[in-house]
């Protein structure tokens, strides 16, 4: 009899998951993020499968919001089937969730922050987050929809910091393949049928339309457009930075001076991003600082002709002398 | 008596064409190419107004496809109505459409070279476009679908050579009220309604979606996106053309030898179009070389480990040797 390899769908987040391991030490601890639902089951799957054939010791942390009824329970049923996976530990995290910057963020921010304490604590060396190529392409949409640039399309990082999404190439079908194949039931949380959420919103009714238009392949290219969005954006600030380095005749506290010929030789993208990186320097809160305040300061460079001083967030004002533009709390009128 | 001044429609279609306008020298021919649709008759009717106000000529040209029955006598239409606003010359320019690359490849192609043809033959200074914001948005959403990152994304310039798109940072919807407000009656192509072409498709059942689900700054958004993707794209492609130089230690026709230690000084971003225009300037045809060729070139960059050469479009192929990478016609095996 031929030997029987894993379903492909299994061997596809397998292999994904081995590939984003790659550089781990050996006997470090890898952790896997899992709410239970599909993408992040089959990931918690995966890992307990190649983590003992990488020399790798493989956990599991699953977090409790406590905002629908039942969560803890579901908690534990997590956590229990991670058990039977041989992922140790498994460990229910309960946070309490806020409510600043609206239900999304407030959850988000518990979570994150939960994860981490939950990973510095264990010392792992990495945590592994569920996400798909499909929550990429609505990330992507969603910034798309602000409109504030390619940073904004640049999605979700493969690699931040202690997290790794591996299963990002993935589209979510395969996950939901693979937990069949496996016999692992997923949890359908309901807030992903919510379409009070914008991201539900993108995910049933824009993404759907769009692969109807425009081709079933918008999800994987919205995803190849956030990988080289990203790399993009990070080239970009690299220059910014030694763009500003070169600009920048003196930066204290609260005041920021720039040479107007060394700002004329950038090109647009770099020398916008200059004067945004000046402004927060001199303390703009970059929350406040839009776009069109950081155009206005740039027509002070490029259009000049005697204007008066741009006001900025943070009681900034922006004012040229001479051949220097200085950024800077305004003076009592 | 107030003073009645112009419907606000009009009076915004004619302050975009005024500053578009803003830097041709006096008594020169500035030409409106108009379709007789809303978009471009609104912006003859600006051009009309404006142009003599400005010191400048003003006239109009207008494409017979003739792929509709009754195209020539439209055209003539749109010609009798450009008398009556004053511009002068205004001509009808009678095109025959092929067949390369598609209808609406074909089309333009057709259009634009009989544009060129007859601004030359006018001396005109410069051809004005009726392109809007939704066009815009329309494009950027087209250029997401290909997923080839932010050029793809930086939709139409507001100026290339001698073609400028006054109204490209203003909705569709203001060209209509600016026609209604004068009496001028737009012919609606019946091509602007055919679902056969995917970008009427995305006008009609992408973009409604998109304002629905996402709010209704949406096109806004994606005009805004392609300033600035078209920016970043040019800041880009500086650093990579200055790069490139740098890394080249020979680019004789067909070969080109890179310096790998150079190379991976590089940011992914720029060092991936570094390869990729070594590849285009040894011979590879563009239109072949694809993200996942320059990403096979680029792996013998950065994660090297003896591999054998890569094969590229237009027969050639990509070596690794010592601190060298050669893209050259392969040698015959």
């Amino acid at each position: 009899m031929a030997p029987v390899g894993p379903h492909p769908a299994v061997a596809d987040v397998r292999r994904a998951v081995r590939e984003a391991l790659a550089d781990i030490r050996r006997d470090a601890l890898v952790l896997a993020a899992c709410s239970g639902g599909a993408d992040s089951l089959a990931l918690a799957a995966a890992l307990a499968f190649v983590a003992p054939r990488m020399g790798l010791r493989a956990g599991l942390l699953t977090v409790d919001h406590q905002l629908q009824p039942g969560s803890a329970e579901r908690a534990r049923q997590v956590a229990a089937i991670a058990k039977q996976l041989g992922l140790h530990p498994a460990e229910v995290l309960t946070v309490t969730v806020g409510t600043a910057g609206g239900p999304e963020a407030a959850a988000r921010e518990a979570r994150y922050a939960a994860l981490a304490e939950a990973a510095d604590r264990l010392q792992a060396a990495a945590v592994l987050l569920g996400h798909t190529r499909d929550d990429q392409a609505e990330t992507v949409l969603l910034g798309l929809a602000r409109g504030s640039g390619v940073r904004s399309l640049s999605g979700m990082a493969a690699e931040a910091g202690r997290y790794r999404r591996p299963l990002l190439d993935l589209p979510r079908s395969t996950t939901v393949r693979a937990c069949r194949a496996q016999g692992l039931t997923p949890w359908d949380d309901p807030h992903n049928e919510d379409l009070r959420y914008t991201r539900v919103r993108v995910r049933r009714n824009v993404l759907p339309v769009l692969e109807q238009e425009l081709g079933p392949g918008v999800a994987e290219a919205l995803a190849r457009t956030a990988r080289m969005a990203r790399e993009d954006a990070d080239a970009l600030d690299q220059w910014t930075e030694k763009a500003y380095q070169n600009c920048a005749l003196s930066d204290i506290g609260g005041s920021v001076t720039l040479a107007v010929p060394e700002l004329e030789k950038l090109p647009d993208a770099v020398r916008r991003r200059v004067l945004r990186r000046a402004a927060i320097a001199a303390g703009a809160p970059s929350g406040a600082l839009s776009a069109t305040h950081v155009l206005a300061v740039d027509r002070l460079v490029t259009r000049w002709r005697g204007q008066k001083a741009v006001d900025l967030p943070g009681g900034l004002s922006a004012v040229r002398r001479y051949g220097t533009l200085i950024l800077a709390i305004s003076p009592i009128a």
